[in-house]
């Protein structure tokens, strides 16, 4: 099977090792907007092209993986690609999948090509453990908590304001929540009740403290909601201790069965990720497998993590996924 | 879609429950090999029939779910059902599994019907999750631990033993083993390391509480690799305090990424069941569904979990899907 990479930000550069890793995988090349010459590649053999060139490359890819932004990337670059390529993403803007999934379909299909959107861990994994535990367990609630892990969106947002030289921002789950959650009362919990924020800000010398600290914890739709908790540190602290991108979270669904709804039960699914840009990668490369196999099957248009059996995804045969894992 | 039960114990009743959470299902009846005028079931206009008749009812059934135990009942049970119905079962002989899969293949591809076998937390939700995990993590390890929760097998060996009245025997996960998987060493654990055994047991008055108490500890398979504590309790505290039949468990894998194996990842599902059976039953009332389905778009023969998509376990819309699971 061999993969094309259109981007190589930190989830491209994650999914070239991932391909390390699979055995029935080579990479065939990246595909870049910068210069391809600036690029340096991990893996002998594949070579950097300019994105535009592309299309000169359709019979030598088997499945692309576009890891493009999904603000402005995403939405032009998966439906035009998708005329062309098998290809996969990672679109998380949750609201607007449906009209994503749209865009795709249309194109795969129109190329007579197979998609898979939004697949990574959130929208991806966790997306299949809410749908699989509410098929479970019709009566029941469920919650999803993130964290602890780094939010780029937020860490942005507070480099944006005056005075601030850099910025990491962690969402933390709520421990007493979760508490509350895996009792299976099926507590209604607020926003601020479920997360908290923390910020590692390195400011300007001189900059006012405590004018950069209310306008953080104040911003709408950002942190008004929760409760912040804000470090001013030097460059040097962020640079030692806060490099990493870690992120992580949890899915749980409580819910009831027996006759008067006697018997609680209670589904938990957690992850815990030094890299959230290589575990989205490694989720990527093994649904770009399922991508291949549903294109050579005549399985044509958009797809997501939902309409994609398990099996697809495995290197393993049938003999030993029965004999092994089942 | 119109559910029959073949087999009414613990699971067949659960399954009859789990049916009424699920409004696009009714429960058309109940095969017992008993005298089905015995049997009181909790479902208004359902009917008890004899086991032996249900090849009569093969159009008014658009799926069976097999009740029956895996040591003698299935392997016979569900290839003879197959040929005439789309069938269900839970069958849990791990090593047996290919063994039974292929006879069932057989018998619903001669019939023309859609069969899934092994449905339940282990094999099923447990087995999915170790291929997921997998999948995303080649370079990892994987790890199941059950409990706390009541083992029927273990139970029915202590009552074997002379001067036992009654038995109920936990499987008990130890801390230890859990931390140290979770920690991302890859531990090599031992049986003993993994699991304890803790019993509870009403003996005859005047029996050699030393001389049981020596035969359970020391049982081969059953207690003697494992760590074992015994109580002796009355008959009033067993059913007092041991009368549920809960369950649970935990699959973890842990793995690496990155371009030395630098990035440490977790993932982890858990399950925590006040019954089993019930649970066990949600699990195949919802595959049930997928069966169902599955035959209406002609794909015929045998399947696991590993072979649906999810999408084809839900009562929701591909659109309610996108918009609100995703």
């Amino acid at each position: 099977m061999r993969i094309g990479i259109y981007g190589y930000g930190n989830l491209g550069k994650g999914v070239e090792l991932a391909i390390r890793q699979n055995p029935d995988m080579e990479l065939f090349g990246v595909f870049t907007r910068r210069d391809p010459a600036s690029l340096k590649l991990m893996t002998d053999g594949a070579k950097a092209y300019a994105a535009q060139d592309i299309e000169t490359y359709k019979d030598d890819i088997d499945v692309l993986i576009i890891c493009g932004g999904s603000a402005t990337d995403l939405p032009v670059m998966t439906p035009a690609l998708a005329k062309h390529f098998n290809v996969i993403d990672s679109f998380d803007t949750h609201a607007d999948i449906p009209k994503h999934f749209a865009a795709v379909d249309a194109a795969a299909r129109e190329g007579g090509k197979t998609a898979a959107i939004s697949v990574g861990w959130d929208p991806g994994m966790f997306s299949l453990n809410r749908l699989y535990a509410g098929c479970i367990l019709p009566d029941g609630k469920d919650y999803t908590f993130w964290g602890k892990g780094v939010s780029q969106g937020h860490s942005d947002a507070i480099r944006r304001i005056d005075g601030v030289i850099d910025a990491r921002q962690y969402t933390c789950p709520v421990e007493a929540a979760l508490d509350a959650v895996r009792s299976g009362e099926g507590p209604e919990l607020t926003t601020r009740e479920k997360h908290t924020r923390l910020c590692y800000v390195v400011a300007e010398e001189g900059a006012d403290l405590a004018r950069i600290e209310r306008e953080i914890v104040t911003m709408p739709k950002y942190f008004a909601d929760y409760d912040t908790t804000v470090h001013f540190i030097s460059k040097e602290e962020l640079d030692r201790d806060h490099k990493g991108i870690p992120h992580g979270g949890f899915v749980i669904r409580t819910g009831s069965t027996g006759l008067y709804g006697e018997h609680k039960h209670r589904i938990e699914y957690s992850l815990q990720l030094d890299s959230n840009p290589e575990f989205t990668s490694s989720v990527l490369v093994a649904y770009a497998r399922a991508v291949y196999r549903l294109n050579q099957r005549g399985e044509i248009g958009c797809k997501t993590v939902f309409d994609i059996a398990p099996a697809d995804l495995s290197i393993l045969s049938r003999e030993e996924m029965l004999a092994h894992l089942l």
